[in-house]
């Protein structure tokens, strides 16, 4: 499947930036040709998402080499400390820029020109995003195979809940990925997305990327997950994971354990699209995940706009967990697994 | 038990109405002294909720009444029809207003003063307003009983959805009066108020009731649910209803049906509190109960700024249907209905 719209662009050494923080009403990209365009594109979030932070770090620190007159070690360092400062909490894009690091400290050891480094560092970030197209590519092929099985031949009615399209992962994306491949496959009748409150990702982001794709889809609140369930408009629901521990057990967006419970009752198949790199199998189960409790602004206004009284209090957990019991499968690019057939989900990540 | 807070207001023959399109943000009356001022207030919807409706036309009535030199039936049926065309669709308006009609005629048939006819149209909004108060307390009290037999006598933390509460329905609530009556009780430690999408009911009415009854509480958004269910935070649910049909399935807020799933399988009550005249015996169950369909720009926009992209589509469904095995009990003023005993509901409501 070829890959239609990306947010991220690298093309005569310059690094295009879908400005996400103007979406969906505007749709810019942003043109960075230096290591601080690119550590401010990331501090101001004008990239997000880990793999889109980590695309643009080493796009960033291949710029920066080849704007130096000279290397040495330390100024390589003092660079790469320079982009990870832009967001220090990110866990990607320190790993990134320090294998960047491990590139540079490596080709001045072997004496390689200014201009090879750069080389090896595009091609690096262009590797990265060919192999987590790849990795994404084979989770929606197995979910498309899952769904021709579960659901059969006639075209499908999909449901997602938050955002994992191309604007999170850079490339064609996790759970929104299989639903991408199966329109691509002319599969696909229709998307019913979650808004995704408190902080709209589905109605600012997967409604963008249907839109770009031409799938055609309805934005829905997520009190409607009973109403559209059982009008019978939706085949199969797909969500990403933020953590899954080792029986199944998944952490995601708030009201995905929600979405599954009321999507067991009604006897719809739900899944989870994960890279290996979500799942935790140190964990037994789910009861081990903390969650995050984020500030009550987001509940209590929207875009500055107060929405309930002075005082007001509220709870906003940014995840929650869902109970394998009620995940029909879970497809990470090495396969598909059964969260009901105890092991088989350690014995396929550590395959 | 005392009614502390009202939105309708009736004191030296001017009715003072909460400005309920203000709210939470700022808390104004409106003084009404003619019948033009209480038609336009109900068109403006100043004033919302059947029952604040219909006890606003009363007062508007009695209000016209007294500024006439002479009354003739058919200036009563005009002054009548302009009420009514205030919000021809309500269907509690013309009910009222028409019995202010029968009142009136009755009256000029018997030769009564233009004074006693104020009077004894002042009289019946009193009347109105206390027959509701007195019908939303009796609910309240068996809520109220079946907590302590349900729960226990510890102090109870209650969920809710959407707004059933004194702005809704002039005094004391529904589903709210049950939580406002316990809280009186000292009996509640915390309420849960989902936001309710998309018009945002619980976070600027039932926060706004919450507040000014001192209540604890945080509004949460609707996918919570599982998470707050999950990590036993919740005790009991109560909701309103629009329509319930004879088997006890119950028309309600979008979420609603979605909200009792989730309780069910995490094993908390849920109940719906409503008067008689929410019942509809003629219809066996909720398969006959038309969804209405409420204009998508309520989900993409907020306060007139665009969230969706442009294009955007939306499916915004403005009611659910609750199964009545969902259901723990049904409470309106005749008594407390276990929805799971076929033929209790019909016995109860019409006993």
């Amino acid at each position: 499947m070829s890959q239609s719209y990306r947010p991220i662009i690298w093309k005569d050494d310059t690094l295009l930036l879908l400005d996400q923080r103007l979406l969906p009403q505007t749709e810019t990209f942003v043109e960075v040709k230096d290591l601080k365009g690119c550590a401010l594109a990331i501090k101001d979030m004008i990239v997000r998402g880990a793999p889109c932070i980590g695309f643009t770090a080493i796009y960033g620190m291949a710029l920066w080499v080849k704007a130096q007159s000279s290397l040495t070690v330390a100024s390589c360092r003092n660079a790469c400390d320079e982009m990870i400062s832009a967001r220090p909490t990110a866990v990607n894009l320190s790993f990134e820029v320090n294998r960047c690091f491990e590139i540079m400290k490596n080709g001045l050891a072997e004496n390689q020109s200014k201009e090879d480094l750069y080389k090896k560092l595009v091609a690096f970030g262009d590797l990265q995003i060919k192999e987590s197209h790849e990795k994404n590519t084979a989770m929606a092929k197995i979910g498309f195979e899952e769904l021709k099985k579960k659901v059969g031949d006639k075209k499908w009615r999909l449901m997602t809940h938050c955002n994992t399209g191309f604007l999170a992962c850079g490339s064609l994306g996790t759970a929104l990925g299989v639903i991408s491949y199966a329109n691509s496959q002319g599969q696909v009748e229709y998307v019913y997305a979650d808004e995704t409150r408190p902080y709209m990702q589905g109605t600012r982001l997967t409604a963008f990327e249907l839109s770009k794709e031409n799938i055609p889809y309805s934005i829905v609140v997520e009190g409607a997950a009973s109403y559209l369930l059982s009008h019978n408009k939706v085949d199969a629901i797909f969500v990403g994971a933020d953590r899954i521990a080792a029986n199944g057990d998944t952490a995601n967006k708030v009201g995905t354990s929600t979405l599954a419970i009321v999507a067991k009752h009604y006897n719809i198949p739900f899944y989870v699209v994960a890279p290996v790199s979500s799942f935790d199998v140190t964990i037994p189960d789910g009861s081990h995940i903390e969650i995050e409790m984020r500030p009550i602004n987001e509940i209590t206004e929207l875009k500055g706009i107060k929405l309930a009284p002075e005082g007001a209090n509220a709870v906003n957990p940014s995840f929650d967990v869902t109970d394998h019991q009620f995940i029909t499968g879970i497809i990470c690019e090495k396969g598909f697994i059964n969260p009901k057939n105890p092991g088989e989900l350690v014995r396929v990540v550590q395959s």
